[in-house]
């Protein structure tokens, strides 16, 4: 997606350890109008799949996550990490480990927000090691929903975790695919 | 607000410890449809005060925040809870006691997002005690922007963080507000 590289380049920062910081546009500060057409092109991709909600987890991919909501016209639900005072009753749950943070979360749903009768587009602003994308596809799985897919604003194709997930055939679409950063230079997949 | 008082009353759920859960449909679980109609009632209000930013803190303030950004046209910023990893550089910061998660967090907002030439409208679902809109107050004064406003989805009025503000002279504009919640029943302020 060209308008998306084109923030990248002119306002992403490449910092150390394979960290991308994109605050200036996608998550901390966020430009409406694109991530509007990003979710437009996401909606554009997944429109004839009968999605019934959007899940991210909190808190950068909820942005993104509730502007594709709006064009499919569908419930946007997000994902916690870890168990929060004001969750009460029972929730689905899968593990996640940051490689960014360097930490592992629980990725906790109450189990009233998702059921068997939905089909879950997963939506979220990165991609890299695909912690966060398998543990929302276990939480789909134990819920008994349909997957739709997964749509991603920035996946980091040389961190491997959007290949694994094509190979174990899911329906992946990331709207920018980034094969290396070295030297502070971002080089996007054709 | 009549749609929202009528979500709060059919859909939220009155905790123990007056904590009021809106999960199913503000945060957490995100009604699109919902979320939209109290952004363009948050933009009714303010679209004469020539905002430039909407300011609120993750996780559970992005959903309406951005949403409410579309109708102004203008970039949302979101305050993160303490340091993270990829936070490079200098930020505003102020201490913000949460008295649901009885913990306090540190909210930062990278300098480069807000400075003296921003008018700011301060977004946020619940307020309480005020803990939250003061730290994001006490941030617009750091970067020297103007405060144009702060817009809440539910203020707890009994909690007294709203009478505060309003006798502080801050331009506060509630889409509901609470007198009471007590016996699992919520009253709203005429």
């Amino acid at each position: 997606m060209e308008i998306l590289e084109r923030a990248i380049t002119e306002k992403g920062k490449v910092l150390s350890g394979g960290v991308l910081k994109v605050g200036a546009f996608l998550n901390n500060q966020i430009d409406v109008n694109l991530i509007s057409a990003m979710g437009k092109d996401i909606y554009e991709k997944f429109k004839d799949c009968g999605v019934t909600k959007i899940l991210t987890v909190e808190a950068s991919g909820i942005a993104i996550a509730v502007i594709t909501a709006q064009f499919f016209n569908c419930n946007a639900v997000f994902a916690k990490k870890n168990k929060t005072a004001n969750l009460d009753g029972e929730f689905f749950s899968a593990k996640c480990f940051s490689f960014t943070h360097k930490d592992e979360n629980t990725l906790i749903v109450p189990k009233e927000y998702l059921d068997k009768n939905d089909t879950v587009l997963i939506v979220d602003d990165f991609l890299a090691h695909g912690a966060a994308a398998n543990a929302l596809i276990d939480i789909v799985k134990q819920s008994g929903a349909s997957l739709a897919g997964v749509a991603i604003a920035i996946e980091k194709g040389f961190q491997g975790g959007g290949d694994e997930l094509r190979e174990k055939g899911v329906n992946l679409y990331s709207l920018v695919v980034i094969d290396s950063m070295e030297n502070g230079r971002v080089v996007f997949r054709k």
